[in-house]
């Protein structure tokens, strides 16, 4: 029985590279923390799913959510990416996963350098390898649900009306372990040559924020139904 | 010779609908209006580039432009996606191109439903197949790098130092023809079922918007270099 010291962390603080997580440029952006990567998964709420069919490559936008080292995407069993994922391919016989590619992208600020060459984004983003596969076990589907809707709006799947069995058997989940994981970065002002600094073009950085504005209730919203707290501080 | 009445439209006001771009539900969301999918392509400056690598989806952010109906992409000749669209993939040995989804998605709203099954997100996307190729015409790499830049910010190409010999070379710059094109769009409130009218659930839209920062200038900004008038509007 090894020593308590020499025991392995059973939770690295970062996910291991791969070849195709380490860039071939810019290494220096690259991240595989793990904290890093739960924050800014947890973050953003869109990401653009990546996956082959009939050999050509497809990106949708779509909602997520983590949960520990999962992330879920749901939609109707009719759609595409839902069904290949639970078939293996439409054209498979069995539940052999969807290789995919999910990616998470938030834009920071616009980076204006003295140089056209020079201009660049600020940015966050995640890329996710692996393979999807639909997720049968109805409380992972449920709970994978609610924490879609929780992402979105936190504190909102337990107020709001739960799925029914009709429309939980009309909803697919699919479920992409974080294994294969990178985050790339940019932050920063422009970096401009050198011999560029004296030019007389303006050089810095505009923000770029996401916000949220008032929440306006539905024409046919009862009016003593108040606005609930947890929407209070987002239209700010 | 065809009398002028006859003679079709060199520029139809769509795109012609494939069996990839007209979804397998919700259909009525989908546009192949063209003035409408240029509106989109225009507004944005981020996309998420889809093409496959040994197999397997790969989905990355990039800044894009358009000019007329082609889509440019830029990035560093040692790049994976552009080393790929150049050769038509990295082991093959002639410009085939690459097989790209090229997806853009702006989100525009919250939709919170009575019931969990029915929250949803107010979104424009537009969702770009096609064959990438890298552009070698030297007049049409310029004016693209020229066009990504004023993208981002109209008006900055001309207001910053132009690409030397040294920066060409290193920039790849590849092509996507708008041919195979849609548009996906869900606006308006929540679609509650009439059953659930009466639950006492708020529900409504929180809109969601990006918005530009106050421009920060670089630390080794000249003084004497001012705000230039095509950001003084970002940052209100």
């Amino acid at each position: 029985m090894p020593d308590a010291d020499t025991v392995a962390d059973p939770r690295p603080t970062g996910y291991p590279p791969t070849a195709r997580t380490v860039p071939t440029r810019s290494k220096e952006r690259a991240s595989y923390d793990r904290e890093l990567v739960h924050r800014l998964l947890d973050e953003a709420y869109v990401c653009h799913l990546g996956f082959v069919r009939d050999g050509a490559p497809v990106v949708l936008p779509t909602l997520y959510a983590r949960v520990g080292e999962r992330l879920y995407v749901h939609g109707s069993t009719g759609s595409r990416p839902l069904r290949a994922a639970s078939v293996g391919g439409e054209d498979a016989q069995q539940d052999a996963g969807l290789p995919v590619c999910l990616t998470v992208t938030r834009i920071d600020g616009l980076v204006l350098a003295r140089s056209a060459f020079h201009h660049s984004i600020n940015y966050h983003s995640v890329v996710v390898h692996g393979v999807a596969r639909q997720v049968h076990d109805e409380a992972e589907r449920r709970a994978a649900l609610d924490a879609i809707v929780d992402h979105v709006v936190p504190g909102r799947a337990a107020d709001s009306r739960p799925a029914n069995d009709k429309e939980l058997a009309a909803t697919a989940v699919i479920g992409l372990d974080l294994e294969e994981v990178s985050a790339k970065i940019r932050t920063g002002g422009p970096n401009d040559e050198p011999e560029d600094i004296g030019l007389p073009y303006w050089t810095g950085v505009v923000p770029v924020t996401q916000r949220y504005g008032t929440p306006v209730p539905a024409d046919d919203l009862d009016a003593a139904v108040q606005l609930p707290g947890y929407l209070k501080g987002m239209g700010a």
